[in-house]
């Protein structure tokens, strides 16, 4: 029994092109060791409205859903009103939160809109900030984080005892100097032949050597036999088409499709 | 007047964390060029019913939708069915993209699973790929490319005369060694002033430097005028808060927020 999961990317300079997101698949590996699936990602612009619906969409659908941005100081930072709306309860000051980022402060420096990042939808448990202390919270099946990378990874530490574990989807890597389309027959029996396993096609082009033309063959499944099963079948095939199959760690591989 | 865009991203690759997607921004700030702003984007996995549900929504209230993935040779690439099913169209081989296919391999080796590259929905035109062949394709609002982004790349190149050209949305960056929290006040107000603009502020910490905490502060709009008045008020504030401010091109900034 596996959870699901979505992350909802909030931020204007992620959809201008200005910021790479990388939060996405750092908190898609994170869950996957704990046995969460990723099934859905969204990034909305810093609007109240769309960041309520998407919310509103996602968190029906999945069992958890991870936030990442808008909940610093200025004027910019709306997540956390959103999400209130959302969850149509109030918002105000948190004590706890509220204490926390006072004591940061030199007397006179805690201005109103520092006092911001304390206001926290009612109801909601504080998520802890170990880099910069204005915590994430808690609501429901949402987690709120921040969008700073440093930061939000820290967040989902904080967060992870919280979580459930579930089965972990193994993946093995094979790949092979076969060009995709030459093996994809034979891949196609293969997935057929071992249904609890996803077998993905990522295809490399690596100019200047004699065989520029290969692909890598992920298989994944909650059965680690099953997936052995699958990858060694993969093995085979390669063997068979005149490939020498190697198997690379999910580190080494940077393919896309 | 500008057209709106959404992204739809289809690839189990992207939300388990083995591949990091680089095609939103790159595509954020190919259509930014062109006067297109990105609204929305979306990680879908390999599934059929999946990637109709996103499609549908997301071509509904975008004026263009770009998918990126599951255009491939593989049983994993279901886009070309997907998008069919979405349209309520049937799918087959294409003349011009079989032609096409077929002339690239040695006798015999056009299989099966390389036809199915062919199969475009019907009423889709082809948009070329002048880096692997295998054409994407374009029906109403939406255009279906290739998920490597090399080949992505190129599909947008032959895609861009085909979108019309809106007002650019133009941005100023402007750094300044105070903390986020402090220059808040100050930036609500010019933010106010100033409604046809949008100011993002974006934190940075730098360990080993005098004033390690800072931002950089974006100003966006249509109106170069307008943003640069916005940009001058935030230089202003800075030296008053006894900053140096500095502007930045954007390519420099990689704050994420």
């Amino acid at each position: 029994m596996s959870s699901s999961a979505a992350i909802l990317v909030i931020g204007d300079e992620i959809l201008s092109g200005r910021t790479q997101d990388t939060n996405t698949s750092y908190i898609a590996r994170f869950l996957g060791a704990l046995g969460i699936e990723l099934k859905e990602a969204r990034v909305v612009s810093d609007v109240e409205d769309e960041i309520v619906a998407a919310l509103n969409a996602l968190r029906a659908r999945y069992d958890f859903v991870f936030t990442t941005g808008g909940i610093g100081p200025t004027h910019d930072d709306i997540t956390a009103d959103a999400v209130a709306k959302a969850f149509d309860v109030g918002i105000g000051y948190h004590p706890e939160a509220y204490a926390l980022l006072e004591a940061r402060y030199p007397p006179g420096e805690f201005n109103e809109m520092r006092k911001r990042m304390a206001r926290i939808p009612h109801g909601a448990a504080l998520v802890a900030n170990s880099v910069s202390g204005a915590p994430g919270f808690h609501i429901g099946n949402v987690y709120v984080m921040a969008g700073v990378p440093m930061v939000m990874r820290a967040m989902l530490e904080a967060i992870a005892p919280e979580l459930p574990r579930g089965t972990q989807v193994v993946s093995v890597t094979v790949e092979a100097a076969i060009p995709e389309g030459a093996i994809a027959p034979g891949l196609a029996t293969i997935q057929k032949a071992h249904p609890a396993t996803a077998i993905g096609s990522y295809p490399y082009y690596r100019d200047g050597i004699a065989q520029p033309f290969g692909a890598q063959l992920v298989v994944r499944g909650r059965d680690p036999d099953m997936v052995e099963a699958a990858a060694q079948a993969i093995e085979v095939l390669a063997r068979e088409m005149g490939a020498a199959p190697q198997r690379i760690k999910a580190a080494d591989s940077a393919a896309s499709k």
